[in-house]
């Protein structure tokens, strides 16, 4: 798919998230996609998922929390430091534009993940705006295109990180919009997780992330 | 293999478990079998793997955590309790011998996982008896057995949920030996996990515990 494609779908995400979050029922909106059997995908045509839940999933919750903690203690958001530093520092850097940085995590749980930043702290991908979505599907397309092309293929997922249902209530925090930071992250699926990951919640990561970064950069990219 | 070959490898891994344990900085030792390429296994000959780590694994701890604090509200262990419960409505109990109990958990992670759970209180797998790993390696071997009848030989994954090191130190709870009871958790992979698990840390089961108990039990598991 271009930009143009993936700008249309990014759109369909937004506007589908606004929508359902009008039901306060829903506490999170999850967005993901599964590309490739190895990836979990049942279904052979591209499609991806959106599947909202009555309460903040396990994971989302803990990453709120450690987003949470780590205001009360800088009074900074950890994902605008996180930028910084990876801008300072640039090995783990894919793509910069004038909006997005899209780069491989510094502790990763899986080789050649990575993730897409936006440079305007803003908690909600919904919240986007049009230059923004712009910007982000050339991103979004350019990045996946170079993984596709450095390791031939692979099933991958990707899951929207963004901001739960902000409908006021009762157990919701007066900083969440301080202190979350909206952003994607892509995995491609290379290994399968094993007794070890499955009984620690450690995973054993062979490649760099410095490596991963420099093996997307110099794979074409171009949509 | 038979009852007699699991038995002997049950010793090796009591007795790995203990002679790691000597080393004081070894907060954990995580005892597992990768069987198959769809559970992450790169090696084709049977194998287990013991990995011990200067640290509680995170989701060792937080099960340690969950364990600790229904004993200190309730004073009683929780897998007693299960056990209790499964005993009693039955339904989801596979195999029942004098000292264990092999049955699918009410909420499963996965589908067709099962739990194999010491009648005995103990909070660690390393201080079995000879008779109880004797017991263990016929319920261990046939349930696998049964697994590999009812799912056509399926790759699979098993973890030995034990207790940390217990050499002393600052940190150690006073109740560990009466709110953690060792079990082995095993999982055929059949599925793969997908972007929604991913990322919301939720499972979805298609198959009911109890279907998976019935379909395991009807299937032979003589050794």
């Amino acid at each position: 798919m271009g930009a143009g494609q993936v700008k249309n779908i990014l759109e369909i995400y937004k506007h589908r998230v606004i929508e359902i979050q009008k039901d306060a029922r829903i506490r999170y909106v999850l967005v993901c996609k599964n590309s490739g059997s190895a990836a979990g995908s049942g279904i052979t045509h591209q499609h991806s998922e959106i599947i909202a839940t009555p309460v903040i999933p396990l994971r989302m919750k803990a990453e709120l929390d450690g987003a949470k903690s780590y205001y009360a203690y800088k009074e900074r958001c950890i994902y605008c430091d996180i930028l910084e530093e990876e801008l300072r520092v640039g090995s783990r850097v894919i793509i910069e534009t004038e909006r997005f940085v899209a780069f491989c995590p510094y502790a990763p749980k899986f080789p050649f993940e990575f993730w897409i930043v936006p440079k305007e702290h803003r908690c909600a991908f919904e919240d986007a705006g049009l230059d923004e979505i712009d910007d982000l599907s050339h991103v979004l397309a350019s990045a996946i295109k170079r993984m596709r092309t450095a390791l031939n293929n692979p099933s991958y997922n990707y899951v929207v990180h963004t901001a739960p249902n902000r409908i006021p209530r009762r157990d919701h925090w007066h900083t969440l919009g301080d202190d979350f930071h909206w952003h994607i992250e892509v995995v491609p699926r290379l290994q399968r997780a094993a007794g070890f990951e499955w009984g620690s919640g450690f995973y054993v990561v062979p490649t760099s992330p410095e490596d991963a970064a420099e093996f997307l950069r110099r794979s074409g990219g171009d949509v």
